[in-house]
């Protein structure tokens, strides 16, 4: 086989991208990553990248954490592999458990391993449906989640995401049912005030209970920030009113902390900072501060005390993923959730969020395309608008936000275009300097781009 | 929060347990394990077990690989976390995807990454009705499987999975279709021989294929030895004459090699074993030696240049997760393909197979209760029996097999019941005095459990 030349020839001669826009692959090439410091990553040409972007969200702890790094290779040393099936687990798994329960916001529980967050909403899925079926309520089976929220990529979990590109694949499934989002700045109608349009959500919540059949509804799931739909906090009492609702018809509310969980939002759980309880929470993502795959289903009470019974009446329940609880990354996840949790990492987030917001409002105030600023602790959006005073966008050939983001990668900035806005979720670790860097690079690609197709 | 003294009260108290006999658990307890040495591991309490399942196939290399845990080590330190999404990628996950077409059957191909052989499964399937709708045939949407063949865990990989416990989740979901399995011994009828017996499987594939609509068929899937299913090799010529009948159809056929890639069978790969060459295949497991989440869609020419065509159309392929082709994973895996297949592993497993299926097969020749030794390389089964001339399985409520292991487990070997068969499929490190140590306690407990219920 005749070896291509360069990294992103080899890239791209035996890679097939996912979630990448082809046009400016094709145009820009693939940058190939080889190592970081702090919240900068470089690539194979020595350049430096601000990743604005955490990786994904994940790489909390920047990307080379020499605490997350021992862990883990301590880990490797002690026991490197293996599974949580057949009644048998690593010492680790059952500290990790033991530590998520002690931190969820719930008084007891059970903890189920997965991969990913998509795996951990399949698997919630899966929960509810078996729950429905032992529980006699067969037809228990829909699952409500909302427009432009994200829940993962497997095929249930694609479902759960309301974003028009799963159609590409014939989804959703039939029985994922899609409510309204709560982005008041984009949704709210003329004359409703932020109140009257959460409790517009909620009626419609209502009506599409009624409309289905609270008897066919297994769960509600929603992220309490709505992450890659943009970072779109819940209105003014969202999460209240639509969990009244729920309660009412019995509906188990699943917070997929997925993005929040773990210091995001400043917080341990993004639910805590809206202040809801919610019957299980979803993890992945800054659980093992990005350096191990790893999700987790964290069952509250009523749940796994449900579960349990409808468990023992079959004497097994079946299913499990191979690396489930892996020691490794249960090892990381517990030296993450200490590192973030009390080494100053999350305190780092709320200390400097109202800088972060402050800044990026300045940027905001000084351009003439910024729609709205929205966000919470580490993760903002900038809504890109060709005329804000009357929210209209920019014509989408244009792609804006992309223009944006590839601007900033020119400039050694890594921020993430969805829609028309342009997201910044930095690692946690970020420095005030290093704050500084972002806006300037940004507030620089904004006038750049704006300049070229305003 | 009190905390329960114990390990296995520890364990139980916060973990909701994935394929575990919970009557077991409830009676023995939980094996809480902190650490292993070539193919043993231990306990808490410093009992040490042979682990003739390889964690869970995977554990390939054993529990302490320094080369692998070298490389593991070293990447943690290089850098210990990133995506490949947006156009941007580590360098170790190009060398991977380099390393795996080099090392596929295929002369070109693109290689996909996620988490687990469940997500490379179900992504392979979102590939197929992507393909289907962007090829003006959104119709073709139908996944083939065969029954007692296990593809995962997700809700899709689940239904793929022709094992009647999915039944629990109102599973397998619609379009999910499951042919006959190519297992001569126990379905093959009076009088007919093995090579009847697969020409009548093809005629079934045939006649399903018909039934059902050729364009309504996304593809095929099939492992080249069923694993979890109790290791079922195919009967002779399987592999060739469905693939006539797929090709007629234009249905492409997938390999899941989850189980059977890098090494299990002796060769590189399954197919290899069984002379066909796939569409494409679904890696895991072994890719990484159990030392991390992988899996791998590792596309054959025909199919990638399809799906290339079809996502150039719409410009981006919507679907990728967060730890794809992490490169901490990428580094793994590459060291344990050099592992397995240059330093010594396959070829021990080439090398002593002969010897394992001999020593088996004198314990099935010693005993009054094997009906069925099958197996290939380092994977085999031992089919228990109430009467081998008759076939006559024994009394479920017996619960057979999870007695034999229990009582294996007792004397410090692990081995795996499925159905009413024993499953073997050791690390490739086992060496000859291993090997017999497994034989000794084996037999033992099989004369123990006979002596017990027969």
């Amino acid at each position: 086989m005749a070896q291509p030349q360069s990294w992103e020839k080899r890239a791209e001669e035996y890679s097939f991208y996912g979630f990448t826009d082809l046009p400016s692959v094709h145009q820009r090439g693939t940058v190939v990553v080889t190592h970081g410091e702090g919240p900068y990553i470089f690539d194979t040409n020595g350049k430096r990248y601000l990743d604005a972007n955490s990786g994904l969200w994940n790489m909390v702890a920047g990307f080379d954490h020499q605490g997350l790094i021992e862990a883990a290779k301590a880990q490797y040393d002690r026991f490197p592999g293996y599974h949580a099936f057949f009644g048998r687990m690593s010492d680790q798994t059952v500290m990790l458990s033991e530590k998520l329960i002690e931190v969820s916001p719930f008084e007891r529980g059970k903890v189920f391993y997965t991969n990913s967050g998509s795996e951990a909403n399949d698997t919630m899925v899966k929960m509810l449906w078996f729950l429905g079926g032992s529980e006699g309520q067969p037809q228990k089976r829909k699952i409500l989640t909302r427009w432009n929220s994200y829940h993962g990529v497997t095929a249930v979990s694609a479902s759960m995401t309301g974003k028009p590109y799963n159609e590409v694949f014939g989804l959703p499934l039939d029985g994922f049912i899609h409510v309204g989002s709560p982005h008041y700045w984009r949704f709210g109608e003329e004359g409703e005030t932020e109140e009257q349009f959460t409790a517009r959500l909620a009626r419609e919540l209502e009506e599409v209970i009624t409309r289905e059949g609270a008897d066919t509804i297994a769960g509600f799931f929603a992220e309490p920030v709505i992450g890659a739909g943009g970072v779109i906090p819940p209105s003014k009492g969202y999460f209240q009113a639509i969990q009244k609702v729920l309660k009412k018809h019995g509906i188990p509310l699943i917070a997929d902390e997925v993005i929040c969980g773990f210091g995001r939002t400043g917080n341990t759980w993004g639910c805590q900072t809206y202040d809801f309880i919610p019957d299980a929470i979803i993890s992945s993502k800054n659980l093992t501060a990005g350096m191990f795959p790893m999700g987790a289903v964290i069952l509250g009470p009523e749940l796994a005390d449900r579960l349990d019974a409808a468990v023992e009446a079959i004497e097994e329940f079946p299913h499990g993923f191979t690396a489930s609880g892996h020691p490794v990354g249960s090892a990381i996840a517990l030296k993450a959730i200490d590192v973030v949790m009390n080494e100053g990492l999350a305190d780092n987030v709320k200390r400097l969020a109202p800088r972060m917001e402050q800044g990026l409002r300045e940027i905001m105030e000084r351009s003439n395309h910024i729609g709205e600023l929205r966000g919470v602790g580490y993760m903002w959006a900038l809504e890109a608008c060709l005329d804000p005073a009357t929210k209209t966008p920019f014509d989408g050939d244009l792609s804006v936000s992309e223009r944006i983001a590839n601007t900033c990668t020119d400039m050694g900035l890594i921020c993430r275009p969805l829609g028309q806005s342009i997201v910044l979720c930095p690692p946690f670790v970020l420095t005030e300097p290093q704050m500084d860097e972002m806006f300037d690079k940004l507030e620089q690609a904004l006038n750049k781009v704006f300049a070229e197709v305003a």
